[in-house]
């Protein structure tokens, strides 16, 4: 199936409906037994695997959180570049991304309690390669950024609820 | 090296420069050839795979980008935990951590702008095992909200720019 036609589907799908838009995600975390950073994770049929470098006290068997975080926001970049050129017929033969985020251990160990713990900063670099205008990609790039959920997450505030029993 | 040496180092570190604290992290992302939404992922020596679920015009392959975003906070709260248990002196046995987010896909698809395209809603719930009191475990969850990165990135304003070329 076609993303045009993915998007025409879930058009039709909530105009019938409109709570037929509403999603949730579901994902469990558990530390592996004997270590003290190893994060086995399960979302629906998939698992993997976090942990931090040795200089954060892990084995670096995977990406660490923030990694994943970044990475995170580079997949989402890509796959709306993907549905936002389906949508507006502008033809895209690739696209590539990378993130860097800066961020100050100050505030995750408390030493600085006037330091945020998240990234300071976060750079989006985008690689398009096709045949349309720069206008065109230009245009494309301003819906994505408007459309692209995980760049919401980062620019915006969410309301997040955490309890513990 | 326990995560106590780890923090002590770190305190030592950055006390001789502040500068030892100021951490940047890099990933690379690209469409897989002949998908829509495959994206591979690159991080330091790490590989590995994002997709969409075939309702999302994927094939299924790995979990979707918001779905790593949740999995990112998951996994930071559970080593949050593990450090700040350390650096407080609270003894844990165990932590688990389930993520739930929700989201309306009206805003990712445009079809509705007054929709945000990030999460309306996260839930955090963490089961923490260990002889501590309820309300070390409390402080502790105090401690940890404070200071775990990525809660700090969904929870407030974090600076991106996008470039595209």
């Amino acid at each position: 199936m076609s993303l045009t036609d993915v998007i025409d589907g879930t058009r039709q799908a909530v105009q019938t409906d409109r709570h037929n838009a509403a999603v949730s995600f579901s994902v469990d975390h558990a530390l592996a037994a004997n270590t003290a950073t190893v994060v086995d994770v399960r979302v629906r049929d998939h698992a993997f695997t976090v942990d931090e470098p040795p200089a954060l006290g892990g084995t670096d068997q995977a990406a660490n959180p923030v990694e994943y975080a970044l990475a995170a926001l580079g997949s989402c970049q890509v796959i709306t570049y993907q549905f936002w050129a389906a949508r507006l017929g502008i033809p895209l033969d690739s696209v590539r991304v990378k993130v860097d985020g800066d961020l100050d251990l100050h505030g995750f160990f408390g030493f600085d309690e006037s330091t945020r713990p998240g990234f300071s900063d976060v750079r989006v670099s985008v690689e398009l390669d096709g045949p349309a205008t720069p206008e065109a990609y230009d245009r494309l790039r301003r819906a994505v950024d408007e459309h692209c959920p995980v760049l919401d997450l980062f620019r915006n505030q969410t309301p997040v609820t955490t309890t513990v029993r």
